[in-house]
């Protein structure tokens, strides 16, 4: 690659470091790709990080000494996070997603990655300071919004499965009731999928009663992990009953669902 | 936000591009935001477009006009893809990794937002000139892999799931006969989820007789949408029998799995 200027470099080191988010690239790095000296990616690293500083789309973190580098950390401004809530709460509130049994058509909206894009650094930014090591959801419509929050905060995900079809070596079951259906039910993980004592993020898209939620802390248990949150895209709050489940940051409400009038009230509540 | 330099603008671009890959930015809305005239931001433009050109990364596409404006390709160089399928297939042939039934553990490779990433680059940059509409996969382990193609192409995603789990309205079931279990099963789709006549890529983490892929492809049928491409992350090439569907990419063959000695040969095939 031949010598670059200034300013191109400075582009070029923010693709370089966006497109691995919350990775430590060591400066050395940048020093021989770009053919210049460190002191000089230095300063580039400084004005790259001041024209980020604005945006609140991401920052530039940098650690000094000889294990350190710099890593992007994508983030979403709390102007951009209520637009958002508030245009998917327009959109839950169409009287044409209504479903029969209480609930309402979200697939669209939870399989679009444009859409999960901006979720996950929502869960990310309520999250990360509790430093979670793995991000745990159960199949199947939260895996695109457990993988974006994952993303986010740069660790892996860990999909709980429905019933016993874990084929994977040994494996964990519990049965939970599932607090809406009143119906027993199972979930298993793969002994493999997690090590002993992880920080466990859990996220769902979906909470009615909370006996899902409360079927994946205790399956936690089982691991000896450490559950330090449960974030929710969407919880049902129709009934005046409590939750199975204390502790949880939930992004939406659903207030009211009516078939007949066709009236659906969803709310932001985190903003 | 105070008016900015040359090579901080270009950097903020950059993010702001970056973070909606795909999506056309009309040249007015930068100008807006950083309060300089359209000739100056198109000078921009052209200096982060020269940056990024020879980074194999991503480039800028310009389109001209007044319904015109900038966006981001994402991309990956033949030379990380190569590097990312050879280090995967290294991953896989570790003997931990092998499974009762013929099959290899992968699920912690394929649930991790860094291992993805780039493979979602990989199927785009296969299947972008096809202009597919929407990313096609079944439950549950393909998941994130279709998620994150769908985000390079910049098109939603579709989930299939099996059995007859569908509550979201009507929707239509087909049986396929699993090729190596010789098993009847059953995949459905909501009628939501797909509008007639739209351009399919089909993408799945696996494929061992190709029966699956032949049981989505039949149901694709079912909603009249027209079938450009199936992408599999790891193909079974353990015996010479011809598989149900013709026309895949596979990135990965599994050429060998052997229980007994604990050698598993899987190497790439996309280079």
């Amino acid at each position: 690659m031949e010598k670059m200027k200034r300013a191109e470099r400075m582009v070029a080191i923010t693709q370089v470091l966006m497109l691995k988010p919350n990775v430590l690239t060591p400066l050395a790095l940048f020093a021989e790709q770009f053919r210049t000296a460190k002191s000089t990616i230095s300063e580039d690293l400084m004005a790259v990080k001041g024209s980020l500083q604005l945006s609140g789309h991401g920052h530039l973190e940098t650690i000094p000494g000889a294990a350190g580098g710099v890593r992007y950390i994508p983030e979403i401004s709390k102007g951009e996070a209520t637009a958002v809530l508030n245009s998917l709460a327009e959109r839950l509130n169409d009287k044409e997603r209504i479903l029969a049994g209480g609930f309402i058509y979200m697939t669209d909206l939870l399989f679009n990655p444009s859409i999960l894009r901006p979720l996950g650094l929502i869960f990310a930014g309520a999250f990360r300071q509790k430093k979670p090591d793995v991000v745990v959801t159960i199949e199947t419509k939260g895996i695109p919004l457990a993988l974006v929050t994952a993303e986010a905060l740069g660790v892996p995900m860990v999909v709980i499965r429905s019933g016993n079809k874990v084929t994977e070596g040994s494996s964990v079951s519990i049965n939970y009731v599932s607090g809406s259906s009143r119906r027993i039910q199972t979930m298993s993980l793969s002994r493999r999928a997690l090590e002993a004592r992880q920080r466990v993020l859990i996220i769902d898209d979906f909470m009615k009663a909370g006996g899902t939620a409360l079927g994946i802390k205790s399956l936690m248990e089982e691991f000896q992990a450490d559950v330090v949150g449960i974030g929710i895209l969407v919880e049902a709050q129709i009934t005046s009953e409590p939750k199975l489940v204390e502790g949880y940051l939930s992004l939406l409400q659903l207030k009211e669902l009516n078939p007949d009038s066709g009236k659906t009230t969803v709310v932001p509540v985190f903003l």
